[in-house]
């Protein structure tokens, strides 16, 4: 299985366990808003990363943001598999616009 | 071949691309700055959706963000496997230390 | 009266205006979701600005930011001077912290 | 002396003294990125605020991020006049811009 397929099993998993135990059950005790702001957050230091900062300050950041952004999907009951839907059927129409433009 | 990796790939492809044909070629001729300006309002986007939006658009945002990271992470020459890496080594980390914790 | 005040009385009175004459009435008419939005999107253009751009990007940035949040404070019928207030009251109480801590 | 040049002058004070003892001068020895990274986080807790918080928390996050952008700007030499002086212009135009409209 996939690391992001895996992780969003794990982040559902311990969205069971106390606050005490789990970062992911702490920020769901602490609300959406908090699990929000934290998505907000990393894109923020994500972008300073790739401005100002060390190639693996980036992939830090990057690993935090999507994280985050699962733990924020798993809250409102989107599955990761609904937004990768999404992506592949921007990229198949995407493709298709430039078979599109191609044949013109 | 998974949907992340599939775009990394076509989005590394339509960086060659005229800006006048592709998204992802304009945001490069508009340099870092801007690419990463997506990822930060995108990420805002994100919050905005997941607050007051509806699933849809949450799912709509959401694949925004990975797209606009991936561009991103192209931009520096980070792989997105370098970022699952990362996630995976978090993870084993953090079953090592909830295993440590059981057994104490 | 000063800039900021005098530009709050202006929002004010251009939220009345139609959408196709005024920036600030075409934002209301868009609602509230918009309007924070570019709150956050202004925060995200400063941060970049204030890292890789030049010092009258980083003027520019910050006008729009402080623009758009009296805007968003209107919208939400918070007066600036209610935030001021929250300054003021905040540096007072720094002040008298600061004098305790002088005379331990 | 209004609110906002008061706290610009208590912020520039403060830049001088020890971190143990100022949070300003704290934020400054952790450099601009640090800096920079408050006010984008205090942008997106704005938005957090204004959508989902009570009148209370827009006050006080809008204090905070005005509290943060002053931090920043003083931290690149740029003093709020400037910002000031960037909104009167633009007022001065957007006036002479609905003057010339109306006269259409």
């Amino acid at each position: 299985m996939d690391t992001l397929t895996r992780l969003e099993q794990t982040i559902a998993t311990r969205r069971a366990a106390s606050p005490d135990e789990s970062y992911v059950a702490k920020l769901h005790a602490r609300g959406l808003e908090k699990i929000a702001q934290k998505v907000g957050e990393e894109g923020v230091e994500t972008v300073i990363a790739a401005l100002a900062g060390e190639r693996q300050e980036l992939i830090g950041e990057a690993a935090d943001l999507l994280f985050h952004l699962l733990v924020l999907l798993g809250a409102k009951d989107v599955a990761l598999e609904e937004v990768l839907a999404e992506l592949d059927r921007r990229e198949g129409m995407s493709g298709l616009a430039e078979k599109a433009a191609r044949s013109e």
